[in-house]
């Protein structure tokens, strides 16, 4: 699955630059900026395998993820100015980002032995934890509870992928088409303002 | 223990719908009130088994967890008036909640081999992290560190409870007499304002 | 390593005093103290554990730590007027706590077998984690990533200690090169209002 895995690098990647670009508007020093961006990137998949008990975590066997997440603070520094602008760009690769996330967290899970239902919330949780506790570490309330409803985006994806898998399609693609279906509902939901009904 | 299993899915049920009742509170939507009320009512038996190396956490091999956490977020999307006017009843069954799991939390944790110590703190955890990850992600000082003596009450109920193991009393009664002395602290703060001294 | 283990005890000891003065500037009560006394001095070694997949976590099998925090919050009680005359005193042992436990973060996640980067990075999380998680319960942006460079100091004496160990250095004498370092970069790090360049 290498291309899996080069596309899980990307979501990475975007990742920690959204956690660094949050990390800058808070004013936080390299470090603090260092952090915020290895928790928006890395912290989804960590309680996922904390939760079904894959242990060490996943990144901590491949270092990969902690390079991957220090080009993207680099990359950062030097094109902080046009990153601004590309927010378009950015919003993009962010939604690849939570839609390969939320595929991946299904598929991990399921190999692990647990039942679908857990399946696909362990890959709402790989694709959004990150996120939340960004929001969380920078002290306002998480954007996930506030407004978007990507996150359902996620729980639909993965429901498809499982639902995808039980059939003759190969594997690659049944994670392209979740992953294309979790990116539509985003990019349709921000596009035309949905959002879920409250309880009030 | 199927009275026990029985009363834990109730607990849970009522963690739920505390949880949805303060996303709506703060105006969160339909998937926000959701992970707010997985978290409140799973939050703390989580955080316990990760503690404790119990993996994966119970909750992700029992789908009823979720389920009833479902039906708690329909029966408040329905019933969200009636529910503000039985402010009392939710109260008591909170009570409930909180004693109930002091009292299995240490019990799962002596039966993983650890210490009395430990075990009646995990009791404590599994009762009250749930509110305190509640409280942190709706961005607020959670409620445990500012009033209210029920923490504590948990302590003493799961001390209780492993003295009573400790005698020849049936396990039912053990735990039925140190959840009723959780509850009869908690009412007991509550009505008379009982408060534990501030170190200042 | 009874030396060891007897700096560690009293690393736990000064986290927990940080904790409980925390709490108290937020007026909460003796137990939210408690709580964040606890949580200030083991969460750091908890999240390690929990992340390299130690389980039960390293402090639950040792019934110590407990009766340190303990020990820490009677302390506390009595002496508070005393302690914050004591500032830089407290600066001292804190600084010797972060030292140590960013050392012995590195020398445990090694002993798991995990990478030399990786294990340097859990020592700054053993490090770092409990003061986070403090400041993240007290509804504040954590110090951590505002100010001071604190944490790569324990990166860099991390990165050192691991460099030592492949010399012929005794552990001793390389975990107390390490921990010097540390708390070197810190004092100068404060005496010369040191931080690193934010992003912006």
């Amino acid at each position: 699955m290498d291309l899996i895995y080069t596309l899980n690098i990307i979501g990475t990647f975007v990742f920690a630059i959204s956690g660094a670009l949050t990390a800058s508007e808070k004013k936080m020093d390299a470090f603090g900026s260092a952090v915020i961006a290895l928790i928006t990137a890395l912290g989804g998949g960590t309680l996922r395998d904390m939760l079904i008990g894959s242990q060490p975590v996943g990144w901590m066997l491949d270092p990969n993820y902690l390079y991957v997440v220090l080009a993207a603070l680099i990359f950062c520094y030097f094109f902080k100015i046009r990153i601004m602008k590309l927010t378009k760009t950015m919003f993009l690769f962010d939604t690849i980002g939570i839609g390969l996330f939320a595929v991946l967290g299904v598929q991990k899970t399921l190999a692990f032995g647990l039942s679908p239902a857990i399946a696909i919330m362990m890959g709402a949780v790989s694709a959004v934890f990150g996120g939340v506790l960004r929001d969380v570490l920078s002290n306002r309330v998480p954007l996930i509870f506030r407004k978007e409803i990507y996150a359902t985006a996620c729980l639909a994806g993965g429901a498809l992928y499982f639902g995808l898998t039980q059939t003759n399609l190969s594997e690659t693609w049944s994670i392209w088409i979740a992953v294309a279906v979790v990116m539509g509902i985003r990019f349709l939901a921000v596009k035309r303002g949905w959002g879920l009904p409250g309880i009030k």
